[in-house]
């Protein structure tokens, strides 16, 4: 019989379950995506069976596999198994997730995660945050979200709700959000966000205006890719759209440094790649906002592990959690 | 010679040293205050050792003393006994604090930790947060501190600056800070900014109104108690006060909660003792602005120690620092 050398970390969101295998010393031996099936958890897991079986020494045993780890979208319960709600997997949500996964990997430790965590987890042992023991994470995707890590343990919450940096209330009179609320930091700072200010602004500036002429053009489709792209050709309007966002992601860091007082703010997610459009406004607006001497000068950095951060951190705590157990 | 058996809680403000003596099980043996030397730590710990001779078995040795927690307004780097910043203990900063205690009390094992941290663990151990493991407390006093507890231990931060909740900017148009800085909770929650609202409102209203003619008998004197005394007797604009700052608080706590999900958030310190003037807006606001439908409903419940909150957690910390090493 083969040796369990292999960990299998994944990262399950609306659209794709990505994956990575790494032997016992984080090397990474392979990597993919499959896409998910949103109404099915067995079949997704069938799906990942199927890309996975080589080398993990072949299905249904995966005799090498020693342990999986998976991050998923929604409020996961790492104690039970548990998935909660999540909005982008209506299929999965309210099972026993460690079970469904357990049906199609049988007998192999499952470590379960929420996908933010994941993604910080493999920063914090691989990527940006190397070296620190007090993190924060926030992810500007379409909305965002965030995680915690307090003396290298990950800061779960009671009901497994931590993390919810995106709705920060910033400001009860400021734009609405996708939760209901008013000004908190995903209406500034996610991309739904960002785009709807830019069709504001476009909406009220001339129409041969440089971001005008982008929204027209882009209707539907308009990101803030595309906004980046603009407000780095030196589009005052586009720029100042990313600045305002900057000074309330730097208002945010503040509030949570002067909570927590971490060694590293790690900020990801797709909006993070318009750079210092968004993170030099923000770096500005942090060391006035932070009572402790010592604490403001916290450095806040871009990601570094990209798309596969969730499945890398969920491959480390497969590893972790076999070490312990 | 006697057996060490008893433990030493010291609480030092700006005014008062106060101090409990407890047994192994934490039981209080004793308990008192004396003056604090603000220009001196050596001459406050002499009143201090005078003060608990007799329990301990007699100074200069102190035969049944085993350990000795101290609590110190400040930032207090717990490793080092370094006390930084203290701006009401101008001739304690930027000492040994550790080393100088130990000139006093020779040979005793001693743990520092800052105030609030202290009044906090009190709380935890002993008091409101008992049964907790994720706990979160706001003080409210003159400023607004506060501390965090994850799994059982407190979170000190990277560089011994974490609790300063006072100065989580929840709107960056709002009321000046001590601080500098605009829109603080403690801006709208501390006695200092509650006063000065309270003078604002008067200045502006009619001056027969029932505010008018508190705030013109108190000139200088005016405090947040004599403020709750007349909102309780129905005095809407004086109501309106202590409302505004209770919906703040609970703008504060919705994020605490969103970030860290906590079983329980305490809410101590002077101010608090105005009630559900306060707590009241605070807890219903909390459930609209907490995105994890599980965390919502998270207990927000007053402090229960009252002024020893801080020495009752040295001495705990003394305790357990005893037991670990």
């Amino acid at each position: 019989m083969e040796k369990k050398d292999l960990f299998l970390g994944v990262d399950t969101g609306g659209t794709g379950v990505k994956f990575v295998v790494t032997d016992r010393s984080g090397a990474r031996v392979s990597s993919g995506e499959v896409s998910t099936d949103p109404r099915s958890i067995r079949e997704s897991m069938e799906r990942l069976a199927g890309a996975v079986a080589a080398p993990l020494g072949g299905a249904p045993g995966f005799p090498r596999l020693a342990g999986l780890g998976m991050a998923c979208a929604g409020i996961v319960n790492s104690a039970s198994g548990f998935l909660g709600r999540s909005p982008n997997l209506l299929g999965w949500q309210d099972t026993n997730l460690a079970a469904e996964i357990g049906v199609v990997f049988p007998g192999i430790p499952i470590a379960l995660v929420n996908d933010v965590n994941g993604a910080l987890y493999g920063e914090f042992q691989e990527g940006a945050g190397r070296g620190s023991r007090n993190l924060v994470m926030i992810a500007l995707g379409t909305g965002v979200g965030g995680g915690v890590i307090v003396d290298g343990a990950l800061v779960l919450g009671t009901h497994f709700g931590a993390g919810e940096i995106g709705h920060m209330v910033l400001d009860p009179d400021g734009p609405t959000c996708t939760c209901g609320g008013r000004g908190c930091l995903e209406a500034w700072a996610g991309s739904t966000g960002l785009v709807r200010r830019a069709r504001e602004v476009a909406e009220a500036a001339d129409p041969e205006s440089p971001l005008a002429r982008l929204v027209a053009s882009h209707r539907a489709s308009l990101n803030t890719f595309e906004m980046a792209g603009l407000a780095q050709k030196g589009d005052p309007a586009t720029t100042e759209i990313f600045h305002t966002a900057g000074r309330r992601l730097g208002q945010a860091v503040g509030n949570i440094v002067n909570l927590l007082d971490p060694d590293c703010v790690i900020i990801g997610g797709g909006v993070a790649q318009a750079g210092d459009l968004i993170l030099g406004p923000c770096r500005e607006a942090v060391p006035g906002l932070v009572l402790a001497a010592e604490a403001k000068n916290v450095p806040v950095v871009p990601a570094k592990l990209g798309p596969l951060a969730a499945s890398v951190g969920a491959a480390c705590l497969a590893r972790e959690a076999e070490q312990a157990g």
